[in-house]
């Protein structure tokens, strides 16, 4: 895995590297280096694909054995070539490569698409040879899409710069795929279903360009209105999302990712020697971003025809027209079930369609026009319900009955096909009956699927982009900008170094609970006393009945030790429960007299309320990751969570919460009230700024924090640092930064 | 909704009917009534169907008006039909069919395919024209298709008596279809795709032939091997589930049901004018027969593709073929998240193929042959691993890559594509590049998906009908058949009449109890105490902590009056709770000291195990339906249940513990010890056979019923009763009663 920073901060290895990807993709030379006229090579074919599909720019063979090849004339060396040249094609084995990107860079080329496998992808010796190709590469500030990749199409001007079977018909998607045979399989089914893009990159091992470089390429590339993704790893997860959340709100990125199980993610791993990060978490950060993430190989197929073909759902209601009740509601099923509703057909609409349609028609959506609809009624029901309001998308399903003319229907259908800002799709349900009017259809614009309730999945899969859209553009969390945040971070720090410099890397309850307090978290008031005198005038002081719990800087697990008395009703309690912690612990074989510094006193709270667990650990790649969900002595059997990024602002604590079922329950049922959700969502908010503004932080865990009608308060909290020693770079640091 | 009984015990409104479908589907001769040349009209494309795919028999028009239809010499009437007439297919309108049925049976006719509509479909008109089809049906023993269906086909002899565009091919597969619609594109695809089938019938409104006649029928026909339904509503219940009882053991059955939601059961109700019951009571009893269920048309239409071709399954083992990373692993994904494992490859069968695979194949399961895979390594790895018998079914992938040869690559893969006992599947992913493999590999009789993805879960989704076996293949649960359980019986109904002859329809808390206990469900022990003095007596004779509940013929919800005193330590707080209950109830100004029958005492339990849920309620389809599930406070925010139908063994009470997630708990987390699973299981064996036994009960619930380690035990009970005037035919019977 990459180590490198987001590329906004420059290239962290070797240089301030920042150029754009913008040469690779308009080069006005390129030269293919390993042309070669062998049968069925990979010099062979990149150099053909780059004649054959003329892109307006000159192309030179590279071979030192030959005058020229395929007829062209060809030059020794890079050296050689007579003009300069943009980008060069790498089509050599693995231990050339190096040398080829240093000639390269003397003679002036912008950037190289090394095809060459051999690398990282072959165990350690891969490896070594990638590291000394990337030290070289950062010498140069050239940019390098690669190693190990198909190449890469700019179908608009005509490029094809890779060994795939063809190039793309021209559109307005940008495809990247981490995997070269995936892509090439989605260019032919491209080019058999009429969908055009606007460049295709295989994106290789990613030493150089990575994620974030093409999404914002193809952010700014006005022929580009959608982005979709296949991905193997996510590679430098910071730079992906930086540049994903700033290309979502202008156009939607669909990703489909392998990993979803610890099998897949082991294929994965061997298949492509990258490591894999956790999946829920990558769920968490795709959210946030506003990334849409696929699931099935078939999702991308439609997605590829919807958005090639109509325009995207502005909101969630179908409106459906069919002449069979059956395909209608199993559409339906899949519609609610995926998040999209039936829209309302308004009576005007209802009264227009009574003018010409049988009386027995449904009358209502699914709008059934019954099994004999002729192809004008088709057409004229498409044109009616059209002009309702009531819908954000349409749906035209036909299946084959004694009847129906499904070709006639397409042609009449077709007419009606572009309804501004709202998606019309159809599914001609059957096989030889059908063949000609899903041609017609396609052909005219209109998607066709296969099945109507794949249709309607994909209007809702384009609908959760719009809905995210709203989530993401809520303003940002407050980062320490204003002075009152600048005391507080520098508060907490110094409790923490406090503890650093005790030696320590726990803190104690009453540390933790002391840290959160900072932050503006509500805790249960907890004293700490260091004789039984302490423990009960501390009681004395609230309300019984109370706790005491041990108090010590190197036990955590308090429980198994004895430490916890709860219920403690009279002064005489707390006095007994005193000597029985500190015995209990003194006693302990494994541990001593020395593990115990006293205990804390705290109100025993009522717990009629709800046990949540709202915490932070740290992921490889995506560094502090939040945690929300139901605490309590099923937590694990129900694993009702969510997990996010921080820092939150209360739009996504919101989404946060809307994930869990036991937000169902905080929110009131079977006659509780309602827990004060604008108080949850604003101690979330304020959690997460502890995680974001100290890195010394590895993990924090507020358990139970309990939450009823009359509060919401931490009971229990955990704190644990960093070792002492860990070098700066290595602490915690938000994947999400701006 | 048909009122008939379950057919194996005749028609119960009007005949002793049991005649079997057989004829329906083996006619020497059909009659046409409503044959005609009007173009377009269902009379003419019946008649032309039947003559233009020749069944070895002779076809009669029926046409008062014409000598002959379509040069076919026709009769005015049935009686002046010169032979015998085995079918009639009636296309003639609604209000002609009943005198058309008497007709018929005047002459001797064994079935009918009624295609007129007009009938319940279209509302309280039609419904009545119905009952008055029904009625004259039932005076002739003729069995009756439709109304308002499509037809029928038997594409083995050729018969096609439907309107639908063409005969299906003969193959394997009964198609079963509540939709004509439907119906017509699946029998469209089937041509296109080369499935071929066995038998195709529109059921219609099931008026009298019905799933379960279906199903037998299908069941005993040696040429059917699969049977795939597509059902809108399941009509008479246990006439279904015994049939398909019957036949899942020897046949696997399919089905694809809508109304998985609120708003698709909407619809399918408003389009065939039929109820729907509720969708998670479906569910069970499909799963309690062993049929599987589907939920996306694709998932049909890859049923027959996969079907028609290939063996089922043994096992869930699969082994992938491919020469491209990304597909395999996101088959993997597919694979494990339904249900299938990634086979083990053998180190002899890794030897094999280190043999001829070139050095950097995967070495694993995906089998990543490589991009430039030849069609010799393809057929080569499928022949080798074909032979591990580690693996339960193939899946080889292809994507065309540049030196693919995917035509080529089908054609050598083909002569490995039968394996005794093991299906072998493909996908050949892309467009047209692989068109003409995909041609081939179908034609040879390996099905293709159209995505890997697709096909895994295929293979998983049949695996599901040999998992069902095994569970459906335990004994049934012990009916009254021997002595002790018609003593437990009877005791169980002397206390139930006596409640009733005390004109009460709900048993006390201490009554619902003593039912429990007579079928041997373990409950706290409880005893009633009409004065302080008993309470006091009684509650010494128990250990304390004790509990004192209300005891009231009247009150059900006790707490609501302040009727439950928990954890009462002594004597005196017995004496205390018995008058402060007796207190509330008699100055609650909505009851009275008459509604006042004393107390329980039961013994306080030690609550530090987990609260369950077991009860039974009654379903409109399907009788009484049992929930077992999480109890507690977060019951409906977390719906953490099971359904099953009574009378259960202990094989289906496993398999409903299974699919709640307090299962988990049950069986030990944290720590903790599990609770006795086995005892679990015969107490909802028990808890079964109580409502299998007894029709008069109505509802009975067990909550809390509290499973801990030590112990699982009752501590709340309430039983319903019917009403006491309730008929014998309205009270509770298992839909399963055999």
């Amino acid at each position: 895995m990459s180590e490198k920073q987001s590329s906004k901060d420059g290239c962290g290895v070797c240089c301030g590297k920042v150029a754009s990807v913008v040469p690779l993709f308009n080069p006005k030379s390129v030269a293919v280096v390993g042309a070669t006229e062998k049968p069925n090579s990979v010099g062979r074919t990149v150099l053909w694909n780059l004649i054959s599909s003329p892109f307006g720019g000159t192309v030179y063979p590279i071979n030192p054995k030959r005058p020229s090849v395929l007829g062209i004339k060809a030059y020794p060396s890079l050296a050689a070539c007579p003009g300069e040249v943009d980008l060069i094609v790498v089509c050599t084995p693995a231990k050339t490569v190096q040398g080829i990107i240093a000639e390269a860079a003397q003679k002036g080329v912008k950037g190289a698409v090394v095809i060459s496998a051999g690398f990282k992808e072959i165990g350690p010796k891969g490896a070594e040879l990638e590291r000394q190709l990337a030290e070289e590469a950062g010498k140069t500030g050239m940019r390098i899409i690669g190693p190990n990749c198909l190449g890469i199409m700019n179908p608009i001007t005509g490029l094809n710069a890779s060994f795939a079977p063809a190039v793309a018909a021209a559109g307005s998607i940008g495809f990247i795929s981490q995997s070269g045979a995936l892509g090439c399989a989605v260019l032919d089914w491209c080019a058999h279903n009429g969908v055009g893009l606007s460049n295709f990159s295989s994106i290789g091992s990613m030493m150089d360009v990575n994620w974030g470089d093409l999404i914002r390429y193809l952010g700014d590339d006005e022929n580009t209105h959608s982005i979709v993704i296949y991905m193997e790893s996510i590679g430098d997860a910071p730079s992906f999302l930086e540049a994903a959340s700033k290309v979502t709100p202008k156009k939607p990125i669909f990703v489909i990712k392998p990993g979803r199980t610890e099998g897949a993610a082991k294929a994965a791993a061997s298949h492509t020697g990258s490591m894999t990060g956790s999946d829920d978490v990558l769920d968490a950060a795709f959210k946030r971003v506003g990334v849409v993430r696929l699931t099935e190989i078939s999702e991308v197929f439609h997605m590829f025809n919807a958005l090639s073909r109509q325009p995207l759902p502005q909101g969630n209601r179908l409106t459906v027209i069919t002449n069979a009740g059956g395909p209608g509601v199993l559409c339906t099923d899949a519609l609610l079930l995926s998040g999209g509703v039936l829209a309302e057909v308004a009576p005007k609409t209802i009264e227009e369609l009574n003018t010409f349609l049988p009386a027995a028609w449904s009358r209502s959506n699914p709008v059934d026009i019954l099994g004999d609809a002729s192809p004008e009624a088709y057409a004229h029901t498409l044109e009616v319900v059209g002009q309702d309001a009531g819908g954000d998308g349409y749906l035209v399903i036909l299946t084959p009955q004694a009847m129906s003319r499904p070709t006639e229907t397409a042609e009449k259908v077709k007419a009606f096909g572009k309804i501004k800002g709202k998606p019309v799709y159809a599914s001609w349900l059957g096989g030889g009956l059908v063949a000609a009017g899903q041609k017609a259809l396609m052909e005219a614009g209109i998607p066709v699927f296969p099945e109507p309730d794949a249709a309607a999945e994909t209007f809702t899969t384009l609908y959760k982009y719009k809905k995210n859209l709203e989530a993401i553009s809520a303003p940002a969390a407050p980062l320490a900008k204003n002075e009152d945040r600048q005391k507080v971070r520098a508060k907490a720090l110094a409790l923490i170094d406090e503890v650093r410099a005790s030696g320590r890397t726990i803190l104690t309850e009453y540390e933790s609970k002391k840290l959160l307090a900072i932050y503006g978290v509500n805790t249960v008031q907890t004293e700490i006393a260091k004789t039984e005198e302490d423990a009960v005038k501390l009681a004395e002081g609230m309300k019984f009945p109370v706790v005491a719990k041990l108090l010590s800087e190197t036990i955590t697990h308090k429980t198994d030790v004895g430490g916890v008395k709860l219920n403690l009703q009279c002064p005489e309690d707390v006095r007994k429960a005193f000597v029985e912690i500190k015995t209990s612990v003194s006693n302990n074989p494994k541990w001593g007299a020395e593990h115990f510094q006293g205990v804390t006193i705290q109100q025993m709270i009522k717990q009629d309320g709800y046990e949540i667990i709202l915490g932070s650990s740290l992921d490889g790649q995506f560094g502090p990751v939040l945690l929300f969900g139901m605490g309590g002595q099923l937590v694990e059997v129900f694993k009702d969570k969510a997990l996010g990024l921080p820092p939150l602002n209360s739009v996504h604590a919101r989404m946060m919460l809307e994930e869990t079922k036991i937000f169902t329950a905080l929110k009131g049922v079977r006659g509780r009230k309602s827990v004060d959700i604008k108080e949850l969502e604003n101690l979330m908010v304020q959690f997460s700024l502890i995680v974001a503004d100290q890195p010394w932080i590895k993990e924090v865990d507020i358990n139970p924090l309990l939450a009823s009608e009359e509060q919401i308060i931490a009971l229990d909290a955990r704190v644990i640092l960093h070792d002492l020693n860990t070098p700066a770079e290595k602490l915690s640091k938000p994947a999400i930064q701006f």
